[in-house]
């Protein structure tokens, strides 16, 4: 007689760590397309852009939440995850003739992400695509194409395309500042850190894993730019290891949803060694006083007091570049609690890699 | 002995009942105000605004997801979530000079909302707090002020102080785009419509606690104006009843997280009468597909296919006014699982009315 999940092959979940371990090289890959990221860029300022409407799903989304500051922390400009459904479900009539939009799509198939840029487009804004696909119909549809070069991505849940996506939307928000080359050296030298940190932090994610194998769900926590960590970890907790986390930023936290915390309800905990950092803190001692237990990474983990788990993530040279490494130890914990689970991390309940339908 | 929670006294939760009750008053009172609203937005037209930076937190940053739509909608103006850290907490320097704030705040007090409306008027914002308290550290910052005239809130989970934002948003839209007088009348008949909708719905709501009394974890679909809806019925159900509840739009929820879904994981859909209903009864019918429970609710509920229970409202006479009656099925049915889980609704643990740190 069997009890509980059976056994995995090796094989499982080997899609999902490959892509994983391949994201620094895909950032070098990235870097060689530097000189499109400066033309576009160049094109964007001769037109006098200061909003920038930011559109995709699920991963994408999540890295335009990262772009939200890179834009805002670079060049100075406002960026925003635009409502698709406002202008392609109910024909909203916004004036674009300022706005610069920025569609992120791996496969570049997305219906109405690609409906929304056609849209955009007649109306007058400066239409970027950013896909894995260069030949597609959101690249079809855009005036200018920046390749993410991250590879064909196989396994469902995104990860080298969403650093690599992070990367495009600092390279761009970079040299639209005329801070280009801090930026690509920034980059490059963020590629080196990550596979640095990649081997140690594989070992120390599998031994976590098993603790957490009855977690059914979680918060978590990041602030500034590493709220996109924050949503981006959840969604792959989601997605592989049907645990129900969701976002927050340490200010949410504190507003409501802290009452729901009991000692069956971990807290992650994105501290960063910045501005934010004592916010987060507070909340996570807020965390802690309900009763979860916490995880803390990021460049600041060891700033907060009483988590179980450590996994600090070393500070590339401009802070900005932090969630291209906070993101690794998400990554890893949702390929390793999956398999912990008895769930296959490669093959989601229900997902299929492009979302074609509504 | 006793197993399991005690039985609750009659009283508990009556202050989050007396408030939800009192949301057709609240909207009449609002209306009193109507002349503050024209002539602010009038003031605001004459500027030439056209990107309203919405700020709060809580039910208030919820709130100002519907205003995305309420300006998108009427005047076309674009609307935002902003970040707050941006500014206040890394100092990003965006160019605001063409910019409106709306700042959400209940008492008028929360921090960083107040150094957010600072920064952004000697920036040459026009800077508009929306509070109940016009006697506050808000309203001194702010060059405009507009009452939400909801009255004190006494209980920790705002309601009617929402309901009241919603409203105000939707007013100040309206006049934006010279359609105030429409607006009135729709808030007006909005309001005796809620008046005739909430005794059933108290019934009704009492009976559906009972079967989710065992219920951690549930996500909440909801697409354009009603993405708010979602979102504030998740963040009751997070704060008075402990369950992890997560706010999804239909498109979200397919790009990944129906991965988690199983039959402990019921989906409440709110459905509307408008361009997203497929989008939405797509999502279900995957939601349902996998497992889980559907409540469906909003003025299409009947649309959602094989629903465990169905929550329909009247729909008002314009449609974006729906989110000021699809709520209360929410409101309502947090003040009755609460007590479903020995919980007393007027007291979540670890929250407090006011969050003044963070």
């Amino acid at each position: 007689m069997t009890v509980g999940p059976q056994p995995q092959s090796p094989a499982d979940g080997a899609t999902m760590l490959a892509e994983i371990r391949e994201q620094p090289a895909v950032l070098r890959r990235l870097l060689e397309h530097r000189a499109d990221y400066a033309a576009v860029a160049a094109e964007a300022r001769r037109r006098d852009v200061h909003l920038v409407r930011m559109v995709g799903h699920g991963s994408s989304d999540n890295a335009a939440s990262y772009g939200v500051y890179a834009f805002g922390l670079l060049p100075g400009w406002t960026a925003l995850r635009d409502s698709i459904s406002l202008s392609v479900y109910y024909g909203a009539r916004v004036d674009l003739a300022s706005s610069c939009v920025v569609a992120l799509s791996q496969s570049g198939q997305t219906p109405d992400v690609v409906e929304y840029v056609q849209r955009a487009r007649e109306r007058g804004a400066f239409t970027i695509a950013v896909t894995n696909e260069p030949a597609s119909a959101l690249a079809d549809a855009a005036e200018a194409t920046l390749p993410l070069a991250a590879g064909a991505e196989h396994a469902v849940a995104a990860t080298k395309t969403y650093t690599a996506q992070l990367a495009a939307l600092a390279l761009l928000a970079g040299h639209a500042a005329g801070r280009g080359a801090e930026v690509e050296a920034g980059v490059a030298r963020t590629a080196q850190l990550l596979e640095e940190l990649l081997p140690a932090l594989e070992r120390r994610l599998h031994e976590i894993a098993v603790t957490l194998a009855f977690v059914g769900r979680m918060f978590v926590i990041g602030r500034g730019p590493e709220f996109a960590t924050a949503r981006e970890i959840s969604l792959k907790l989601l997605e592989t290891c049907r645990v129900a986390a969701e976002p927050l930023t340490a200010t949410d936290l504190v507003h409501g949803p802290v009452a729901a915390i009991d000692g069956l309800f971990p807290v992650w905990t994105i501290a960063s060694a910045d501005e934010s950092l004592p916010s987060v803190s507070a909340a996570a001692a807020r965390a802690r006083e309900a009763g979860a237990t916490l995880l803390a990474s990021g460049t600041a983990a060891g700033e907060i007091a009483g988590a179980a788990h450590y996994l600090p993530v070393p500070q590339p040279p401009l802070p900005l570049l932090t969630p291209l490494l906070s993101v690794a130890p998400g990554q890893l914990l949702a390929w390793a609690l999956a398999q912990a689970k008895g769930l296959d991390p490669d093959r989601p309940a229900g997902l299929s890699k492009v979302t074609l339908a509504l």
